[in-house]
């Protein structure tokens, strides 16, 4: 491998960064202008993966790695209703990695940062003597007057999501079980490649009509319960209400898994989890259908009774676990 | 060890947070207000710290580690003339590790941030299956006319160093060696609980008499030349004038130690490098004697031609290499 200056040459050779990065990597640190705008937040995120704790080599390629690393913050910018402007891509890299496979990583990375418009604008390198590690910080803006919460949701609301639930679960389950079901191409890539909703996450904010918000990473359920417990409240969802892909309903046929489990308990969807008032829904939901040409499937209640229940397809209702996916347990 | 969210719950609790941090952890991402002033510019940089290659265990303890994973960063914006603000900090812990050493680790870092009034205000935690791993993400703010960079210096220009050179990669020999000279317990110190340079960062800023900076973190030669090759310059060092600490110098006679290879090429100082006008220089170094107490040492003169030489101690001057440590090599 190269020394790790060339490298860093290497990675950054060519880039173009928008007016507001007035320091570009370079320097000790790079430097950019926040809106002098009275009321602008700064949000930042980081998350960290972790080679054999979040993705296994054998998964997917560099590429996806890039891709995904950005994605998991992306989704956390979108879920307060951020703009995202600015991120960091820290590698700690094993000796084995190839020059070609961490130019790779960069392109997945740079690919949806592009989609975003955001600027790469620093970060680390190290090797590692064991795992690839790869840890991203991003920031983003949002008026102080649009930002959404975890807390905000009242009784009565409508729990909403962005999109079907549980494709990355089955996704991971395929790539766990090298399986050669067709389906999983899809479900893999719902892992893999993960689409955060920026825009959605914008015209939440703007509309004004989302009143808590979260990203889907540890699992409905869990997720759930962060907004939950932040806004002091309870919820039930409805079971045939529960989006699922046909092509997850069709695998799940064949292999025998529980659709219901796999939407309230996989993580990974990148995908948001809403709440809005009764009366504010359909036009929220109308918008976004005009807007982005997208729909969003109303799930459930928020409650002024905490715990989270289930409306089962036989009418009974049971109580759930709201709990998410610990690597920790 | 307990669960993510439980030991989030106790890494974070009873902290107070400044009044611009309008959003604290506890959301998808925090938020703050920064100082919607025309011409500030945001700093932010990022650094890891990987087991088994910056660190190893045995070195020292937790509360150490935390302390330097903030330190490095923070010397990232002292360098830039910025005053530091908010920081993330992400675990990749080892299953090994016990709570109570996250702790400590915590611990460190928050004694340092307290120190330099900066807000820890997120972060993320995962396991990991070999190593431990750190990365911190800091941001700061410095105005526009202020702010230091790595270009700049001119020909004529004094080159000074904040204070002694090559202590901390003596700290790390006594580690490796397992040495048990007296004076190891000072080196050590140096390189497990760096002191960044924040106050003198900011008087440069303000006094506007150093033309370019960097930190020490990879070794006087290596990150002078990177000042040269971003200043378009060269520069001569001064043998005679490269401060050693009396301990170095004593327990390098016992051990038969090169001080000037050491204070060459020896890294992780985390001090300040910087560049000043001839004619500044001595009424920049007393305005830093006045108030900040602190010596600064003039080592060498920065100069047309291209190139990195030393006037050795019998007046020969040698052509030197102006590389760093670099792990990847």
């Amino acid at each position: 491998m190269k020394g790790e200056f060339e490298l860093i040459d290497r990675l950054i050779q060519g880039w173009k960064f928008k007016q507001d990065v007035k320091i570009p990597p370079g320097d000790d640190s790079s430097a950019v202008i926040i809106e002098p705008t009275e009321g602008t937040l700064l949000l930042q995120t980081t998350d960290i993966l972790v080679e054999n704790v979040h993705f296994r080599r054998e998964w997917g390629n560099a590429y996806q790695l890039g891709w995904k690393s950005l994605a998991v913050n992306l989704s956390d910018i979108a879920a307060m209703g951020g703009k995202p402007k600015h991120a960091h891509l820290s590698l700690a890299i094993p000796q084995k990695w190839s020059e070609e496979s961490i130019i790779g990583l960069r392109d997945g990375f740079k690919a949806l940062a592009d989609i975003h418009e955001v600027d790469l604008i620093g970060g680390d390198l190290s090797l590692s003597k064991n795992d690839l590690l790869i840890a991203v910080s991003l920031n983003g803006i949002v008026h102080e007057d649009h930002v959404i919460r975890r807390k905000g949701a009242n009784p009565g609301d409508v729990i909403w999501v962005s999109s079907y639930l549980g494709d990355a679960a089955a996704g991971l389950r395929c790539l766990q079980n090298n399986s050669e079901n067709k389906g999983c191409t899809d479900l893999i890539s719902a892992f893999s490649e993960p689409h955060p909703e920026i825009e959605l996450g914008l015209l939440c904010a703007e509309s004004a009509q989302t009143t808590a918000m979260i990203d889907i990473s540890d699992g409905l359920a869990g997720d759930l319960g962060h907004i939950l417990k932040a806004s002091d409240a309870g919820a039930v969802l409805v079971e045939a209400d529960l989006p699922i892909s046909e092509t997850l309903q069709s695998i799940a046929i064949a292999e025998e898994w529980d659709t219901t489990q796999m939407a309230l308990y996989g993580g990974e969807d990148y995908r948001l989890l809403g709440c809005t008032g009764e009366q504010d829904f359909d036009s929220f939901a109308s918008a976004v259908s005009r807007k982005l040409g997208r729909t969003i499937y109303a799930i459930g209640t928020i409650t002024k009774d905490s715990g989270l229940r289930l409306k089962r397809r036989n009418g009974s209702i049971d109580e759930i676990n709201p709990t998410a996916h610990d690597h920790f347990k």
